[in-house]
């Protein structure tokens, strides 16, 4: 049984926003050092690691670890009822998550727990070869050049700069940020590193990152890449798989 | 026949607006001290009485009681395009109704007479138990965390305040609010008062109460809710039936 | 062979704009004195004809005339993610147009060339009788109030003002401005002259041209009309068939 409770409950929709963007349903892990969630998509293609220390909670109340299976999707439109500065608690009872916002009246919600399997144990171990941070909203600017042309971008890193290209039938697209762009906030690159993404992916896993926020992106030629962000004391890991071209 | 002006089109246009998310079509009945119109929706569960003083209006002459069938829908498209500051005069002419606007340019339109039964005569009379004021936006932001769970909601009232239930598959929803809440501006409970209601139509009652407004509320248990609120000088009044569970 | 560039790309994004609200496909023109299209819409009831100099460009090196055939509706999605103050530079490769917005980062499109026919050589001449300028958002806001009742209107000037009429099954409109009103900034009328027009190619005529811009119209009974309007350095002139009632 658990009693955690939110000084703003926006913030615990930001977090659930980033997870849903991904996944319609998954288990978060409630332990005594804090809550996490690993998930595949239901395609396979990407995956969300979400960890929240117990310190980002005002109360954080614990007795025994517990799974918590959800409906992602209906819990995100609750939080989406979040009024400014109100106290989230959530608590378990009767086989429910009880959300209950606590602000000039008390709005109680309770959703059913669904019996699902936990997500996989561990993040892939991948030695990247690239290293970049970028202003959140000009990466996503990127991402809507390319959804003009294409559906697959190709993410290139070197010792210059980040390279975006995006072919379709209507244009092609490159994109050149010199390593001094106000885009990069670092570079950091051993090899050359180009791999080919679904951009629909890409979109769904940046979403949820605060505009002024920084991404980070971790690169290796034709393997997954590393997407992370943290929102307040919460961490976004995101790994996608890349479009192995034939040939 | 008549001739009647309003200083400020966009508050005819409220009142419309009032009127019609309830109602298509309707009769105003034009007399001498004002302007009323009864009707029931087309599914007979709500009851809409408007009421304006002839005093509301800058000018306002009106030689013989009419009665004024329109189509609210079609009435309410053309008030929408009232612009700020603009007077509105409203006359029968060859079977027509015009309306005129006049700002920098002069703009007529004359929307044809429908031949309808009058609406019912008069408001039920019903001894209501609870009586409550509240803040239109927080009852609004109410109905809205109901909807997500139901298409109905449980309204109670009792001395220590004012409840809400809706349950459903994907959540249940109680929301609390004591009568010393910020959202509760008069209550007065003679017997505890409890009925369900279909949320759509709550909904399209106070969806033209302004945002910084007041809503009156009328419960008595499994009897239908008196919703009242004003609009300048003119006055809405709704009953709405409740849905009486089996057994 | 050319290469062209605007200082603020948003300039060129806005006379693509007011190309393609009328047109998807068609010819540029580019000289050594500026850059034109003549076109007529699909169902050959309006034309557009649009010339900008040489000098609303930062740069502009032109080898030989050249004609580029293009998909507007496809230019006008790209230039849409001009960026504040990006610089943007036009030029021929590869058979294809490139196009090179320079921001902090550097995103070049390049889109196919078409094979097209070049679009009418030259405007209809026609002896207007009336002219006038009208304050364009006042302009489009009787073309809003006309949509509600009709698909086509009348649009009529004398020496005492502009009247429009629009006639429908829900409502019938007239708008009057007299010489007088703020909407209209000139009138000159050398005899009567009224016609019936299709309002949805008179919205998309307008639609580009800025709000607080003026529009000029010139009239002649029962013969097209002749709307224009600039954008910065560039002018747009259309001309649009009137509908002859029958009898």
């Amino acid at each position: 049984m658990f009693e955690i409770t939110v000084d703003d409950a926006k913030f615990w929709k930001n977090c659930v926003d980033a997870i849903v963007n991904l996944i319609d349903e998954g288990v978060l892990e409630v332990t005594a050092e804090g809550i996490t969630l690993k998930a595949m998509d239901p395609a396979q293609i990407a995956m969300v690691s979400f960890q929240v220390p117990s310190k980002a909670f005002v109360e954080y109340k614990v007795d025994s670890s517990t799974k918590v299976g959800l409906n992602f999707d209906n819990l995100a439109k609750i939080l989406a009822r979040s009024r400014d500065k109100e106290k989230l608690t959530m608590a378990l009872e009767e086989n429910k998550l009880r959300l209950e916002f606590k602000g000039d009246t008390t709005r109680s919600f309770k959703v059913p727990l669904l019996d699902l399997n936990a997500g996989p144990s561990k993040e892939p171990k991948i030695d990247f070869d690239a290293s970049l941070k970028m202003n959140s909203s000009r990466f996503k600017d990127v991402l809507k050049d390319a959804s003009l042309v294409s559906s697959h971008l190709v993410l290139e890193a070197t010792k210059d700069g980040f390279f975006v290209d995006a072919r379709g039938d209507s244009a092609d697209l490159r994109v050149e940020s010199e390593k001094t762009a106000d885009m990069i906030k670092e570079l950091s690159v051993k090899n050359d590193a180009k791999a080919t993404f679904p951009l629909h992916f890409l979109e769904d896993i940046v979403k949820a990152c605060p505009s002024d926020g920084e991404i980070s992106l971790n690169l290796k030629t034709n393997m997954p890449a590393r997407i992370q962000y943290p929102i307040g004391d919460a961490s976004l890991t995101y790994f996608l798989a890349p479009r192995i071209e034939a040939g």
